[in-house]
């Protein structure tokens, strides 16, 4: 089956099933089951092995998974059996934020090079990174083969920020910005919008 | 037709068309139509027309929405056409940057208070916040009727922190923390991490 006919709900979960199998690992679990998993996400235990059936089988009916085999077959799935550099472009406070996120290299990711249009930024060191300006983006990405950006530029932005993104070969972007981006159909785009999620929980709360 | 039962996948879009009609507004247009939202959307007119028709008709067949009253009838379903008062708990970088995001305030989300664990931090300025103490946590939120929280605190005491939140009347939490929060069904949880975000893209990247 090619990657294009899973379905797009499928490939939502797997990365949350990795995330709660990493959890049962560090605290020492050796063993798993869908039914165990189904009670830590409150998904059922059917729909967890037909996602999971998508990707071929993984241990045998009522005998659990072993669980680091199974970390290890979601981790190649998802394509993390390795090192992922990205570009963050927008250093404000929320691109300082993510700089120092320690959870990106516990899973692979290294922000390799940061980027800002202003002026009294470039230049600055954060963390081990120094700011770059918009202008040596295109020839920085190409070199370094990047193929991921996290976008952390305003609204305003976001746009052009995306277009220069995708001509310098980037062909995923997690999106900050609260803009809806069109992008040509093979750049994938993850939106990181705290108003709509906050608006998808208002929604059922009462007045 | 009760709030249970409208499909999630209709919840998720709706915000996402009220951000893009925004987004029109500012350009300075009127009127709309799901062919032009379909356009910039990248979802069928006709799935538009379906999700909208879950709250009751907007406009007539081929005469278009005319822009704010659309925006406004969104706003309503969402429930935010009013001010939203919100706790922010763990106040590190991501904290940080999140106390100083003047998105909320235009959403009309507002961070009323900000608690942290670490005794060096309690007391201490955050743009108009003091930070607080766990202590006084559940006495304030309940004092301030906060039923929405933002949870920027380590994966380590994600649990424990969301558990205190929903004990002192949390009904929704916008979650940053890398954990899958099993928490009672009448909570709201939206995750919002990013490690589960790049992976849903590195999945389509090819090796």
């Amino acid at each position: 089956m090619e990657k294009k006919d899973i379905p797009i709900n499928v490939v939502t979960r797997i990365p949350l099933y990795l995330q709660t199998l990493n959890q049962m690992a560090r605290d020492g679990v050796g063993i798993t089951s869908s039914k165990i998993l189904s009670e830590m996400l409150g998904i059922t235990a059917a729909q967890i092995r037909k996602d999971l059936s998508y990707f071929g089988g993984f241990g045998k009916q009522g005998s659990g998974y072993q669980l680091f085999t199974l970390i290890d077959e979601l981790q190649k799935i998802l394509n993390v059996n390795r090192i992922w550099q990205l570009a963050l472009v927008g250093v404000g406070d929320l691109g300082h934020a993510l700089i120092h996120y320690h959870e990106f290299a516990r899973h692979g990711f290294e922000i390799l090079m940061a980027f800002d249009k202003a002026p009294g930024k470039i230049g600055k060191k954060v963390g081990t990174l120094i700011i770059q300006s918009y202008d040596s983006l295109p020839g920085e990405l190409k070199k370094g083969s990047i193929r991921i950006a996290i976008l952390t530029v305003p609204a305003s932005t976001a746009k052009s920020v995306a277009d220069l993104l995708v001509e310098s070969g980037v062909k995923a972007i997690l999106n900050y910005a609260p803009v809806n981006l069109q992008l040509p159909d093979d750049v994938y785009i993850q939106n990181m919008d705290p108003i709509q999620s906050l608006q998808r929980m208002t929604f059922y709360l009462e007045g």
